[in-house]
């Protein structure tokens, strides 16, 4: 397992595997991995010949204030995980590497990203499209790799790469939760031993919404309205959002008779928490 | 030579011509093609093993009072042409076929699209940057070809491909004029007897602004008065800008103290037409 700073190194790299014919999976990640990433690297492990993971928290996908600065990193936990795991190589550059001096363009969408998490981030999602598609440029992986905890991010890269007619498959992962359920996330550790416990009210929240689909409601206000009733019975939660959107548009639906994503974010504390069931997985 | 309709069969010769080892380059054009699209097939070809040629009237790059409509199509004139200058390849998609139902994604940039032909034409640059990323996914060429006639976008396009970590090489080639000097494009299709006459004012005054600098003249705005007064002199001529710009940002500057590009937008009664110089040439 090799860690390389610069994108010549990666390309280099790859070059060399794509001429010994061997396929090449990427698993994008900001670092601070987690079992959740592992899932990922797992996933790309059994899928193909090599595995990239970058590790790169990337400064244009936070707004100005947002937690870019705090936001943590542990790159030797990374390298360890990373080998744990069958991973190949770590591409972890400095911002400067990504974003020289006069960078200006970006790619971005005028739906999907107007919805969720594109309302409470305004410039997110550009950070994000923009980001990936250096890294899709920079690897020229045969797949990569997302969680489906991110639900609007996995939605938003589908349609680009569909859009912009990339030459890669996008595999969408399953959450990973800890024991007690709680979605896996690098900003769980933000959390303190108050928060930790009153973060359960998340995926509590989750297994009641789920459980009213599966009992058959179709009334989408009536399993919002049971959610967040339930969110704001706990004192440290504050709902960003609680929404049910159709699958495809990432627009609000007022009765599942599609296939949906139901998506929570709510801070805990100054902490900023999502997670979300997609109707068909119920 | 082979025309093709869709994405699909681009992709499926371009991977058997990679298979066989052989180097793909690509001209991205709107159609009607005429010596200026040659010289950049005869670029290509020889350059590369084998030459694609996308012949596309891209929807996204017109604003909504502009000549989408009108602009002149001919592909029997157009597979000739390209067949005669050593092309292996036309893709020639309908517009559904490149932007499907749902389609929202789209790459832009926050500068250099601001200036000279951005500021005339709001969402141009947008719709270029879009279609021809498009088509880089689509072909993945070794290298692509574009005419120094269209210098705002040859810059534009070497921006993007930079910031981007797009993997091919662009190259620039000089602009095609008519024996008496007019730059050929497709839009000279639009001029009558009287216009295509009054046109010419176009060349004279890049021939006066090249003649300027040549003589050591460091001044824009002596340059750039000197040609709007020799331009002005014609009467069905209306000059949309006349402007010095730096090379690299594609902001106007005073003084000729770096590389610069020397650009015109001139309506010849209701037809836009371009030219430009760069003063390194000169």
């Amino acid at each position: 397992m090799k860690i390389v700073k610069t994108i010549a190194e990666v390309r280099q790299q790859v070059k060399e595997w794509k001429s010994q014919g061997l396929t090449v999976g990427l698993v994008p990640t900001m670092g601070y991995l987690h079992e959740g990433h592992a899932s990922l690297i797992d996933a790309s492990h059994r899928d193909n010949d090599r595995t990239v993971v970058s590790d790169f928290v990337n400064p244009m996908q936070f707004g100005p204030t947002e937690d870019l600065e705090s936001y943590p990193r542990d790159l030797e936990h990374d390298a360890k995980l990373v080998e744990a795991h069958g991973g190949d190589l770590i591409f972890n550059p400095e911002p400067s590497e990504m974003y020289h001096e006069g960078f200006s363009s970006f790619v971005d969408m005028t739906v999907l990203t107007q919805e969720l998490c594109g309302l409470s981030r305004p410039v997110h999602f550009r950070g994000v499209c923009t980001v990936v598609s250096k890294l899709f440029n920079i690897v020229q992986p045969d797949r990569a790799y997302f969680g489906k905890k991110d639900a609007q991010q996995l939605a938003v890269i589908r349609h680009m790469v569909d859009d912009l007619n990339m030459d890669l498959e996008i595999i969408g992962c399953p959450i990973v939760r800890e024991s007690d359920g709680l979605a896996k996330s690098s900003r769980n550790t933000y959390l303190n031993e108050a928060e930790r416990k009153a973060a359960l009210i998340l995926s509590k929240s989750i297994r009641l919404g789920q459980d009213m689909v599966k009992k058959g409601e179709k009334d989408c206000s009536k399993i919002i309205e049971a959610m967040k009733s339930l969110i704001t019975s706990e004192p440290l939660a504050r709902i960003d959002y609680v929404k049910i959107v159709d699958c495809a548009t990432m627009q609000q639906i007022p009765a599942l008779d599609r296939p949906a994503l139901c998506a929570i974010a709510v801070f805990i504390g100054k902490t900023r928490l999502i997670d979300n069931f997609f109707t068909e997985d119920v």
